[in-house]
């Protein structure tokens, strides 16, 4: 790691914490004689995270690497990314500014973006897995969710500006991961899966069953093509910070114009995850789900009545079909996550903190199960409630 | 028109004949010494269309003002309309060479594009309407549409290259003319609606029945947002040329990433106004509307079998998924296109030749009817054989 390794033609080279120090002071965010601390903070990753603490402040630099950091250079990854979540949060920041971090400052040539330092919140698959969580995010995320995707769709915003801004943040290369890491690689039996042993028949037949595949052709399609609003993309319980008060949304590196029922699938799927990984939280993260969708609904319910510009807006039924389509893609896209999170190559701990197998692997196998459940059966299911029949009958130790 | 007239900011100045004739040699499309004639034979609706003829050949040169010629001024149109065209041919020469223009010269800041001369061949409307079309025409344009959409589509296309193409063929001024004008003003008793006093209370009822705008707000809302593939979007008669041995397809200037069942829809549409408008003609374009449809769901297929990239295109079932939806979206659009030309600003000459008002009137109003009964029943119509017993419950003198 030196300040001299120059990648993929940019002016892009990593700093060390003693480097990023000074850039941080030339660039203003703190004076020239202050005593900054810098920390290396980020999980690893993908990027590299500092934090930087000076006397009355402190802030996190983010800096990309144009590949994967937990992989290696065998896994690139476009550097534009940092250019996106600058750009991305720029807009959320207009829309729902209590649920993100602010940014200072981007520095495309350096793959480099400054933003507000959250760490006195809890990271929220950390949180979720300790069960300290607030009992505000679920209910917030949701609130996120409507405004996020009201405000960038065809409902609220210019059709012109918003075909810029669909242009602007094509992201191809992020998404790409997307459709392969969740959408295509678990339902392939592809060598990126990772999965015990006792899975392999589970990962076998979701390569072989072509009704589900038929299934998961369709939501991968729709998530190819279909621009319906600035989705995060990347909305799983690792991207919110909880605190008691207060709930933030970060990281929107794979953010793009995509369906409305993806982020509201994700995230409640990583409620689901965390529910199956630790079975006495399982009731307790269903309700989340329930509080999440619900005021997802009554806030976008009520932007679409109040704020609308779409003189379709006000036909009878159409804001109830709208409700009912996100809703079976969000439990598709639901479906997909808790598959991947299950055997693919993106783990995650709430399903692999148990060191006891016997326990875990029932866990990860109900997570498997529940995926396809609601794959299959998303045009079905008539609301999110009925769901507790299936959460009732699983036996989990 | 002058040469001098300076428009928009850009260097952008209409040519008289004089003026293009002395363009064409400098650009070296001609000779200096040659002897040149230019005709302008624009259609007078939004651009200028010169054809230049030397000794041993002739061009088209087109040139766009930045408003529609045929409203005026106060109808501001993109000049950019002309890079889209030269784009867009471009693209179709790589994936059906046989069906387009050869582009020879594209003059961005002059807003000009230069091409092959077809004007032995005769427009399509016209042919139609005449009925001197050829026998092949229809299922041409099945076999244009097929192979466009799928090599512009995640079916073939690498997914990088095109979320770029979908970055560059962006259109935002042109879609929002199809927004309003094809899925909006007719349904709205818009003033720029265009009807004769008989049909006074079918325009008024298509603003107040809330089924119908219910299903346009959702055909809408898909053109909006639905990025499957490049569509021509504006593929009615007027815009093929047609020939005994060749059918060409020009005017790409609406043409961005949008629904695969837009083009088929807004074609056969265009076929059944001309049987409407000419009835001894109906049950001829009824047919021309089978050879376009089977023409397309057999080239189409075929590509999905033998050049599909996407993995998923092996699943049973996902091709006859995607054909129903295809269709019913094609009706749908089909539907919206069938209304906005019997009452809406862009008229069409099939309708209005016709001087006799107790013939005219009911063939508009039947265009209505077959309209509101495509886009109410497109999911309950299987095929378009079904179609045959509304056309022959018609009586049209």
């Amino acid at each position: 790691m030196s300040a001299l390794s120059s990648l993929e033609g940019t002016q892009h080279a990593l700093f060390t914490p003693e480097e990023i120090v000074e850039y941080a002071k030339k660039q203003g965010y703190f004076r020239e004689d202050e005593d900054v601390a810098a920390k290396e903070i980020g999980d690893g990753n993908i990027n590299y995270v500092f934090r930087l603490t000076g006397a009355n402040r402190s802030l996190i630099f983010k800096q990309a690497v144009p590949y994967a950091r937990v992989v290696g250079e065998s896994m690139p990854l476009p550097l534009d990314r940092v250019r996106i979540e600058a750009k991305v949060l720029e807009q959320y920041a207009k829309i729902a500014p209590e649920f993100v971090p602010h940014v200072y400052g981007l520095d495309e040539a350096r793959a480099l973006v400054v933003m507000e330092d959250l760490s006195h919140l809890q990271v929220g698959r950390t949180a979720l897995i300790s069960g300290t969580e607030s009992a505000r995010f679920a209910e917030d995320v949701g609130v996120f969710i409507a405004k996020t995707i009201f405000y960038t769709s065809d409902f609220y915003l210019d059709p012109a500006v918003k075909k810029e801004r669909i242009a602007e943040l094509s992201n191809p290369g992020m998404r790409q991961l997307t459709e392969e890491l969740v959408l295509s690689h678990p339902f392939a039996f592809h060598e990126t899966n990772v999965f015990e042993d006792e899975l392999r028949n589970d990962v076998l037949w979701l390569s072989r069953d072509e009704r589900l595949r038929l299934e998961v052709a369709k939501l991968k399609h729709t998530f190819m093509t279909k621009a319906d609003a600035l989705i995060h993309s990347d909305l799983h319980t690792g991207s919110i910070f909880i605190g008691e008060h207060e709930t933030k949304i970060f990281d929107p590196e794979f953010a793009f114009f995509g369906p409305f029922g993806f982020d509201l699938g994700q995230f409640i799927a990583n409620l689901f995850l965390n529910g199956l990984g630790t079975p006495d939280y399982l009731h307790k993260r269903f309700r989340n789900a329930l509080e999440t969708w619900y005021a997802f609904t009554d806030t976008f319910s009520r932007l679409w009545r109040d704020e609308s510009v779409e003189p379709y807006t006000k036909v009878d039924g159409y804001l109830s079909y709208l409700l009912r389509n996100i809703f079976s893609d969000a439990l598709g896209y639901a479906g997909c996550e808790l598959i991947r999170r299950s055997i693919g190559i993106a783990q995650i701990q709430d399903l692999n903190y148990e060191s006891d197998k016997q326990k875990r692997i029932p866990r990860r196998k109900a997570a498997v199960e529940l995926g396809k459940y609601l794959i299959l059966e998303r045009h079905n299911i008539r609301s999110l409630e009925e769901l507790e029949n299936w959460f009732q009958q699983l036996k989990l130790a």
